[in-house]
């Protein structure tokens, strides 16, 4: 079964807005077995959007719409599917006597305009909006066994409305097998290498990671894969959703009842802004100290003045310190901290640009991780908080093999 | 002047991966006065890509397609233009003598696959390429007076390709007039009032204010909207391109020779994080303190514990005490603070979800607001930071009626 789905929105078009509902409606048809040939971005003009329906029907057997049926002039949508398959619109009495009383109830007067939205091309069955005042459409072209379904551009209201449409489509079940493993802690080139073998595979990289996308048509297959991948990367996979490491390593330590404070140059309180991020960290962030400036090294966080001095603030011996002493202030179970170069200055002939030490402590052992990551400032940051959680995550998991290879 | 964007990639209609680059192109081709009467985002397969070429010259006078142009199975542009406008694919010489340079040192050998990279349609004229090895093209239709534009998928190489294509079709000039003003400090209901009579104007609302987006093809009445819209925002308006409210702090911080620290507890270091977020930061921020836990701000920050005790930890005096203390320990110029509920959970019968305390002292006057933003956890704890950076920025504008207001 082939799909095309159309995004109607001039702010798409003139390159105001990124469309996002493309990609969520895309993926859960594909999810579902249906080959998506297209995403089409088309203006709010009615000649436009319904060649574009025209021309989706011509190709594909399922036409997802989403935009357009709001009550403003620029709302062009159920004309145009009404212009594309030659059809009267007509009012769906049911929603058009809510939206009376809606409009009666706020004391707001229904003009034309906003009845419109409960119009409807002939023969279609409405998509109610939980959530909204604009209905939505499903119209199945029995000659041809087609169908077309008009959503809302807002992704509140289009989601819901979305899976309902799924239903009556009878597409409900995942029909494609897919999963994600999200890594960290290993190279491209590597990772190329040790899933060379493996067919149905995409990789997303960044300074968080690699997020590798798995799919099989056939559930044993892919059970096989699954399981091929994940005992290949191991304790890499920090992730099997869309979590992030924050949330993986603060589910750890309150599992644990484990406490943690930051002590951040480089980063600047990205680590435990990012600790914070998740709801229900109060049990287990103490806080941070952010001493991005040298006197703030040696006065609050009681670094060596002579050390700094000697080794320079970008050192194993400064993290060292940075990491037990911060560790001693906040009174936390564990710690980490980190000092740097980010970029794009601050370089001398002994230490690159992203070099960077990395330090964790447990109050009986502390261990300083020396790291070079080349980018813009603010991915060589991303890349060290990463692996600074991903250091505690490892501490957590009790994966003293990975621990020790970073 | 009309265009289509045709974007391929099975990943993005698959659902895997966001398109980005169908929004810089349409942005571009704006505001150069083309019409971009749709982007279109095709599977890697030359039967749906080559339709969609077709159906894209036949409504349009410019098509631009990106991605596909690399060595393997799934890069399939060239042969699909080939296709859609009935012409061979010839190499072009020079592209592929520096092709075959290039392996021979890299020690690789150039497959057929590989030599790929240098084909063009008959008739066209290559982009080069200055980062990557597979060359763009543009075939000009004489007959039909219309253009087919070819650039790669990578950001980073389509960029330079695409504008070395706009200065070959005359397009280097801008003729759309834009502005973008960046705006905090006013709720979407009042602006919509404040605005009412601008035409050519849309707004991106989010935790961060209010991206206004302003065009006219006219430059006189363009320069007259532009006024108005200025006046009327005044001291609210923060950027009038694409600068974040860091970067303005940090510009002014460093033009005036002050430093900075930051005492947060809602935020967890999302404040001084952003502040880091500058380029040469290292200048103008000391540092900051996250004191997420009671105890930290009793311990570290010498918040009063009879006083948290009293007033709570969400209060006017412990934010007071947070930024005047902070300012003490760092020895900074100036410091903000703050401490709320971020939510989810939290709230009490006299403090709701999103309640805030947001401090800033400059050694003589302290000032504490208080703000409630309602909103996920992350989007409160944007909302509370950018408005501790906007503190700074009026402060430092020396906008004292806006200050007062917040």
């Amino acid at each position: 079964m082939k799909a095309i789905v159309i995004i109607t929105g001039s702010e798409f078009v003139q390159g105001r807005k990124q469309d996002k509902n493309g990609l969520f409606i895309a993926k859960n048809l594909f999810e579902r077995g249906v080959d998506v040939i297209g995403i089409i971005i088309s203006p709010d003009d009615l000649y436009s959007l319904t060649n574009y329906i025209k021309y989706a029907l011509d190709r594909s057997d399922l036409v997802f719409i989403s935009g357009g049926l709001g009550p403003t002039s620029d709302d062009i949508t159920r004309q145009a599917v009404a212009n594309a398959i030659g059809v009267a619109l007509i009012y769906h009495e049911e929603w058009l006597s809510k939206l009376k009383t809606e409009y009666k109830k706020a004391g707001v007067e229904i003009t034309q305009e906003r009845k419109s939205m409960a119009k409807i091309p002939y023969g279609a069955a409405i998509l109610e909006n939980p959530v909204g005042r604009a209905c939505g459409f499903i119209k199945v072209l029995d000659d041809v066994k087609k169908a077309i379904v008009a959503l809302p551009g807002v992704p509140s209201e289009m989601e819901p409305m979305f899976y309902n449409a799924l239903d009556k489509l009878g597409l409900k079940e995942k029909k494609k097998f897919t999963q994600l493993y999200r890594v960290f802690g290993i190279k491209e080139l590597d990772l190329n290498y040790l899933l060379e073998d493996v067919k149905n595979i995409s990789y997303n990289f960044s300074p968080k990671g690699v997020d590798i996308f798995l799919w099989e048509d056939n559930e044993k297959e892919f059970l096989q894969v699954k399981q091929k991948v994940k005992e290949r990367l191991g304790s890499m996979i920090y992730a099997e959703d869309n979590t992030e490491m924050e949330e993986v390593v603060g589910k750890l330590l309150k599992e644990k009842g484990l406490t943690v404070a930051t002590a951040e140059s480089s980063t600047g309180g990205l680590i435990v802004s990012r600790l914070v991020n998740v709801p229900g960290s109060s049990q287990y962030v103490l806080g941070g100290l952010v001493s991005y400036s040298n006197e703030a090294k040696i006065n609050i966080l009681k670094v060596k003045k002579e050390d700094i001095e000697k080794y320079g603030a970008v050192s194993e011996t400064v993290a060292k310190q940075m990491v037990e002493n911060v560790r001693g202030i906040f009174g936390s179970d564990i710690a980490v901290s980190d000092t740097g170069i980010a970029g794009p200055t601050g370089e001398t002939p002994d230490k690159p640009l992203g070099l960077h030490y990395i330090g964790f402590t447990d109050g009986k052992e502390t261990k300083v991780y020396k790291e070079i990551y080349k980018g813009s400032r603010n991915d060589v940051r991303l890349y060290i908080s990463q692996f600074a959680l991903n250091l505690i995550r490892l501490y957590l998991t009790d994966k003293e093999r990975s621990f020790n290879n970073g």
